[in-house]
């Protein structure tokens, strides 16, 4: 509803109810707020979009490459997943594309799909908005970055075949399929985070008045990032918990406790076999870097002085310093 | 020179080039091309200024947490790393800034600045110039979020005593300098790489008609980005030898084939100890990317078009496809 206003909503509401996708006969559809308060919301809506996809992306390749798993495997994987807390529109038809049969030659599909990913813009536009906001969402930069790469083929090609082949590591089939749903829960997670993030500045700075738990509560149907999770996000901030970040609300702080060792392990074998996983590292970056009550940023400032005397604060007193590095 | 012409910079050369820093007696400086290029090169510089930045203080992280190293262990490492490969501004003046006493309370003022990073907005234009133009620069990318994350200090604090502490693990201190020296050189070379990728293609696409050779001789000295490395950089690109990616460089295959290995570890180590070393690795999996003839987006093609019907290229023959997924 680009430019309507509360009181047009209500006008058409019946229609626009009659025709929603429900979530347990819940409607997804409602006004979210004043000016492009929609249209933005839509924005994010794809900016999250292009992350969760780069991270299943990410494990696909990295079951594929050390799982040796074939296109019925990854069938399976992806269904089993379904059927648990990865619940999602973009995982259950992972599932169905894996199965899919090729009409031209013998195989799946999938094996004859040029590996270029196109973008029609939605996911820039996200990330470059976060970065006038302010606003952190390295986990969708990185699905940006990654469908550009995707695209430079020949380079790829040619890169290839100069450096050495990669040799992957030997690990047991079952272990890396639950490492990698592990992972793979934990960057959903911290994707949501990073888009919902950048909802609550951006509706502080456009004067959105934007409601966090109407809007979980319209992607958990009909949506291409509907997901289980988001029935939890919204409880996260139903009435009475509004929390600061989604890494500060107690039932997300469990799951992201139960899913960050195997995190790490399943990152750290994709860096020894030189399987890129850039989303989901740049998630637990972000998470380390979001849990680090100090960061490594007093140098970065302490440089900025010493080059640009753009001065520093100090931990230790209230005011704006600068030294005169050299002398 | 914003709108200068070739004829009009012959005016001013000689003035500019006695005032230009040198670089063993080349003046630093130059007509770099028509319409904005000096002003986007300089921004381009300011990008991969941010990047450089956040990797040494990602370096500074992993020593100080992982190897316990004192002010004075940092300020000689930092020292003997600018006599080697890592010769540059930037290291040069981290060693100067750990040796720097406090003039207000006893020990080095570096341990007393605020680590919340601050931003004046190039990096930021660097990367989201680099999405219009749809070219990576993730290391870029990421040194911008990781300032906006340093900014948010306050939910850092509160985030950090909801999560289980950190437990670094041991390592030798020599061991881990070595490993961070690679990965640091590593970081360094995957940063210029970003950017001249950059400035090809604004070339391309603005008219620039950007000599890349140039452009790295003119940054040998004088300015925040100079290092021993751009002295290689300018003669990876000069006369004859014009690689399409920096990567692609016969010189640089050898450096980054050096340092792939214990850059590799230092990830390993960091990830395991919980310290965010996002720089680092989105340098890493930019090149396990960039080096990989086959990349999962056959999976993000084929849900596009499972999806929305944006259709797919084959890689067995020529053509645009689509699918119905469900049939």
């Amino acid at each position: 509803m680009p430019g309507g206003s509360a009181e047009a909503y209500e006008q058409v509401r019946p229609i626009f109810e009659a025709i929603a996708a429900k979530y347990n006969g819940e409607p997804c559809v409602a006004y979210l707020g004043p000016k492009s308060a929609g249209n933005y919301v839509k924005m994010v809506h794809n900016g999250i979009e292009y992350g969760l996809m780069q991270l299943t992306a990410e494990c696909y390749h990295l079951l594929k490459e050390l799982g040796q798993c074939s296109n019925q495997d990854l069938k399976n994987i992806f269904s089993e997943w379904n059927k648990g807390r990865l619940q999602s529109f973009l995982v259950e038809i992972s599932a169905q594309i894996f199965g899919k049969p090729d009409d031209l030659v013998p195989g799946e599909l999938i094996d004859q799909i040029l590996d270029k990913a196109k973008q029609k813009g939605t996911g820039k536009w996200t990330s470059q908005n976060a970065m006038d906001l302010g606003v952190p969402v390295p986990t969708i930069d990185i699905a940006v970055s990654m469908r550009e790469i995707s695209a430079v083929k020949a380079i790829r090609q040619q890169a290839e075949l100069l450096y050495p082949s990669r040799s992957p590591e030997k690990i047991d089939k079952d272990d890396l399929i639950n490492m990698t749903e592990s992972a793979l829960f934990f960057g959903f997670i911290i994707t949501y985070a990073q888009g919902l993030h950048q909802l609550q500045q951006a509706s502080e700075e456009y004067g959105y008045d934007l409601d966090m738990a109407t809007i979980a509560k319209i992607w958990r149907a009909g949506c291409i990032i509907r997901a289980a999770l988001l029935q939890d996000i919204a409880a996260a901030f139903s009435e009475g918990n509004s929390p600061e970040h989604l890494l500060l609300s107690p039932s997300f702080i469990n799951k992201l406790k139960e899913t960050i060792s195997l995190t790490r392990d399943t990152v750290n074998i994709a860096v020894r076999s030189g399987i890129p996983l850039p989303g989901i590292s740049n998630s637990l970056s972000y998470f380390d870097a979001f849990t680090s009550g100090r960061l490594p940023m007093n140098l970065v400032q302490a440089q900025r002085d010493f080059f640009g005397s753009h001065t520093y604060e100090r931990l230790d007193r209230e005011g704006i310093f600068h030294t005169d590095w050299e002398a």
